[in-house]
């Protein structure tokens, strides 16, 4: 199938090679045509990850990316990459290999995808520098399948490089807008494959351990005709003639899914935030992982089924993606997610003592700031050695109308926050289900009652006790992997300033 | 726990009830408080499904809706409903109840919801109206927990009654804006409790499916800085001091995430469509289940891999979900989903043969109408019978400038829809993966450019010839259930009239 006539105008280097001289190789190499679906050849392709010893001495065709060439005399070596996996390749002057062959393979640009076949060799000494150490692929046949352009806006070795010893020994790295600007390439490193494969894994943990649980799987509108949770902060879209607004929560309607007697559910989705913020932990749009669930007596019995949600989570984690989890630490070195079990929770009241023992003045109605939030986690983590807690009994003054008051004391309410590394990555409370109550609070936040009139109306044939939380995915990924920025954890991040790619 | 003394204003007249005279069973009946996990009571609640036989003769507490309740003499029969099932319970003046806790229980409203302590006992003839046949509960304590307001806008037992029966017998049905206005409670019915059941399987399904294929899960921003798919149909968001747009597929990202080297794809979430239209199958937000995957030689190892997810999940519903589809069967009465495996693969030259001979009058590059698609299904059924198929192959002209070009015959492409029971549900092509060919086809459709430009950059470095398709997740639960309107399969729809709740 691959057939060197067809090249395109981009790929006249290595024709120019090509028609060179007198070539006994030139049907063994060259530039594909264009993989239109033209044919159904009979041919297998192996992966990288499997060329190993058990494969040595046999012929075996591969496509992987060149990820770098080095040309040596009559000979050229190739590393082949793919995804997380990288072999040596070698094409020498031989019975298989012309000079132009060679010389042509030496040619190929970085980040091409190119067809091989060749023989696997056992080496004699290990490959450091390959995933695959124990063989290497003597080349017999190599075709251009795909070829990238000559200038790579950066490069896949220094996006890898920890920042330590960019730092300490001059070397490059790359800087974040760069990386996103190019963000298809920065997906390709290690890092990044990790990064992703780990957090692919999060939601299916998610929602193994909910499913395993009894939950059920909803989907929640995400226009929606009126700013529910107060106005400030939300997305307008043109709905035809009128306006409408983007979703700052599924929460209404996980509400409302509770009323309608599922019982317990959960949702992933984007959630959208017009908020002008541009921290490392903030987005505009990012991905909730959301949960609701009618409880019998008390909210705790929700809170504990969150808790050992994240716990089977960061459990499945450390099980399953540790090889990922090694990888990202080689460039972004951290110590490992620590957890209790059962999770430990603390009280609002606690944790305000334990600021204060510091050296910190706050007010008992007085929210969390996010130094103090970071402060807290290392005070807890001093005393409990745990990267995961709760914070219960949250000041009512500082949550959401919809917050059940705690019928023991009025300044407090039925709320709590997760954290990890001591930064929050769930919200939740006990919602208030009676509709008269829900009413009151809301006119005491000052809310247009007219606005949340569908929200109201949920609760008036009959309504289950219930509560619930939302997750941020990227910030879990983020704290789970002791990175930086929540940047590195959204594969197209938007914030204020960032719309592309 | 429960106590009567803290009854709210729309509950005074059970007040007056109890109040009115000397009652030795007092203490056995009322209005809960509103639980605000006050305490956490040593009580299990037993499933309304787990009352069977088995626990004849024990006093269990269980929590339920009342469903109906009908008193008569020194009794009051009441259907206590929990999700899809319910059982019958009897409050009889004796020993545990009072006359006075006959009348109270006879006049709570329908929908509230009570803990009830009782008797479970056998019943020596079936009770056919419930689901729980073979027992009732012989009621010691009923405490409202959440009290519904008297008039409910929609019945439940009209809400499930077969359309055929309201029209023959004169008997009420429900319309559907009455329905979709009143969600929280038509969600509570039987049908829909099994509609949403069964779709949450899909999802779970799809995805159980492809990760086993080695698929991994994507995130992909909905956001968008450029209308990707030409700029008709899509709907602005004002984002800070610019406009942005709605995601209308992930189409661009799922690509990126290929040429990113992911290899295989997928991500479930919500897709935007300015359509104006309100048709029974369109709705301006809907749920994308979306594939993408690098091929090696042929866009039919796609093809094939999407064609096999479909199957699983036909065959995953029909295993696990046996019982929701027979409950919706019952008020839409409707043939079994068949299907073939291999699943059957038509080009677009042979569907237009069969209409041609069906009398179809129809030019070599037209596309098909909704009428056709629909013809064309019953005639597969006919010769092939199958409820589920591909064509294969359309032409150029109707498709979008991504899709590849065959390369044996420039008037067709490597394209394909899918279809159930006659009707659309997954568009997908080859896409061209080559930066000059897609310039080229973008400039043939009148494409600015400018406006593409990230997306034809993503191509520039290397990329996989690849393929994949988008499956809509409302029409899928629709037709494979028999339905006739896409908003009996999404919670909370949205078209451009609907927008609440």
């Amino acid at each position: 199938m691959p057939s060197a006539n067809q090249s395109r105008k981009s790929q006249e280097k290595p024709r120019e090679i090509m028609d060179a001289a007198e070539d006994y190789a030139k049907e063994r190499y060259g530039v594909s045509s264009m993989i239109q679906s033209q044919e159904k050849p009979d041919r297998v392709l192996v992966r990288v990850s499997d060329l190993t010893v058990h494969k040595a001495d046999e012929v075996v065709w591969v496509r992987a990316r060149v990820h770098t060439s080095r040309a040596k005399g009559k000979q050229c070596f190739l590393v082949l990459r793919q995804q997380q996996f990288n072999v040596q390749a070698l094409v020498a002057v031989g019975d298989h290999a012309s000079k132009q062959m060679v010389k042509f393979a030496a040619n190929i640009n970085k980040e091409s995808i190119v067809d091989v076949e060749g023989v696997v060799r056992k080496v004699n000494q290990k490959i450091g520098s390959c995933t695959q150490q124990d063989v290497e692929l003597h080349v017999q046949k190599i075709y251009v399948i795909s070829l990238a352009e000559p200038r790579l806006p950066l490069q896949l070795d220094d996006a890898i490089r920890p920042e330590v010893e960019g730092e300490e020994e001059g070397r490059a790295t790359v800087n974040q807008d760069t990386r996103l600007d190019n963000r298809v390439i920065d997906l390709r490193t290690s890092t990044s494959q990790a990064v992703f494969r780990l957090q692919s894994g999060i939601c299916h943990l998610f929602r193994e351990t909910l499913i395993h649980k009894g939950f059920m799987e909803i989907q929640t509108p995400k226009i929606i005709s009126a700013a529910s949770e107060g106005g400030a902060n939300v997305f307008t879209v043109s709905y035809f003639k009128n306006n409408a607004y983007l979703a700052q929560s599924p929460q209404l309607y996980k509400q409302m899914c509770i009323c309608a007697d599922f019982e317990k559910v959960f949702c992933i989705g984007p959630v959208f935030r017009a908020e002008d913020s541009n921290t490392h932990r903030h987005l505009t749009e990012f991905v909730g992982l959301d949960i609701e669930m009618a409880f019998n007596y008390h909210y705790h019995e929700v809170v504990e089924e969150i808790a050992d949600t994240l716990v089977q989570i960061f459990k499945g984690l450390q099980k399953r993606f540790q090889t990922e989890i090694q990888t990202v630490n080689k460039q972004f070195p951290c110590e490992p997610f620590k957890f209790l079990e059962p999770t430990l929770r603390l009280e609002y009241c606690e944790a305000l003592a334990m600021l204060r023992e510091a050296g910190i003045e706050m007010g008992d109605e007085e929210d969390l700031s996010t130094p103090n939030e970071k402060l807290l986690g290392r005070l807890v983590k001093e005393k409990y050695d745990t990267d995961f807690y709760i914070l219960d009994k949250y000041p009512l003054a500082v949550r959401p109308f919809y917050t059940m008051p705690d019928p023991r004391n009025p300044k407090q309410s039925n709320s709590y926050d997760m954290f990890m590394r001591g930064e929050e990555i769930l919200s939740g409370a006990q919602r208030i289900h009676d509709p008269q109550l829900l009413t009151e609070r809301a006119l005491h936040h000052g809310i247009d009652l007219e606005k949340i009139k569908a929200y109201i109306d949920s609760f008036r044939f009959g309504a289950p006790p219930h509560a619930g939380g939302g997750i941020g995915l990227e910030r879990v990924t983020m704290l789970f992997l002791g990175l930086h920025n929540v940047r590195q954890t959204s594969m197209f991040p938007r914030d204020p300033k960032r719309l592309t790619p």
